[in-house]
């Protein structure tokens, strides 16, 4: 028998197709176009299972996982605010992400929805084990990507060296000591490089 | 301190990203235009989470979110082969994915490295309840999609209905009957919307 409750379960899958539609700051590793939501969340969901043993604290996996997988549906509404973006642009991102995880993880009607839900609310407060790391991984793939593009939205948004470690620094070594080791290897080779100004 | 292996696991890392440049034959859900392996992969694994609880049967979520998130990766190498492919070339797709799991896999050099591997060896043979749950929604989704764009890949490569049945009745129903009697019923609606031929 068709379960009665299935209707609002597809309604959801298909809602967050749109996922694919929203397009970020970076661009794919070979530089060759920007990359989507959906292929963001897909890639930091592989990066934790790969980099799981940098962890600073244990995590449950599954839930670092399913908050990768979600955190930026809620930009079906609210739309990709740029990392280096100002603070009232960050307020306003702040309350409109409210409002869009209240309707679309609310189409569920059921637990699986306010499990999402909470699940999302977790990672904006990064304050769990597993948040931290979500974190943590959210704001190395960026910086991954720059160093394989020569910096291409650094460039663009004309950003810093400063700006990148005050972003980034806490956030990432937050999760992981041994990932931000790497990072900021990663970051003055980009300056050496040109990628990335000094102040 | 840098860890030692840590160069490998970015390697593969950037590796995968290729993913997101190999296009499936069916599209998003607004027509716009064919989605990506990379996007696919992504919707499975919110497809494990939204409707775990129509499998026949408990299954450990964690893994069958990460089979279907790695079960498209050999594709790097083999490419997208259509699912009503005919059987030699089902055959040498088999021997390619193959070679391409060893490679993949294989950058990581280590115990994560063989757990996706497994991961997806398993994935292939359908015989766990994992491994089951992931195939329903792995045929799950191309339905869906066609039902939402008149049908785009069973009208480009003329596949008619009963190929339809053959190619998914069995597969999604080991995993889900309650998903199959809805994808069933989401079929015949397709053949009445003249999105998909009756034999």
């Amino acid at each position: 028998m068709i379960p009665s409750d299935l209707k609002k379960q597809i309604e959801f899958i298909i809602e967050i197709d749109k996922v694919k539609q929203i397009f970020r700051q970076t661009r794919l590793f070979d530089n060759s176009r920007y990359e989507n939501d959906a292929e963001h969340a897909w890639h930091l969901a592989l990066m934790a299972i790969t980099f799981e043993k940098y962890v600073n604290f244990p995590v449950d996996l599954l839930k670092v996982i399913k908050m990768v997988l979600i955190h930026d549906i809620v930009e079906i509404d609210a739309g990709d605010t740029f990392l280096y973006a100002d603070e009232e642009q960050l307020k306003q991102k702040e309350i409109n992400e409210k409002k869009a995880a209240e309707r679309i993880f609310g189409i569920l009607s059921n637990d699986v929805g306010n499990e999402l839900k909470n699940l999302w609310e977790e990672f904006e407060k990064r304050q769990t084990p597993e948040a931290k790391f979500a974190a943590a991984l959210d704001r190395m793939e960026p910086i991954l990507q720059n160093s394989k593009t020569k910096g291409h939205a650094w460039q663009k948004h004309s950003v810093k060296k400063s700006q990148v470690i005050k972003a980034n620094k806490q956030k990432i070594s937050e999760g992981s000591e041994s990932l931000w080791e790497y990072i900021e290897s990663v970051i003055d080779n980009c300056v050496k490089e040109g990628y990335l100004k000094e102040d």
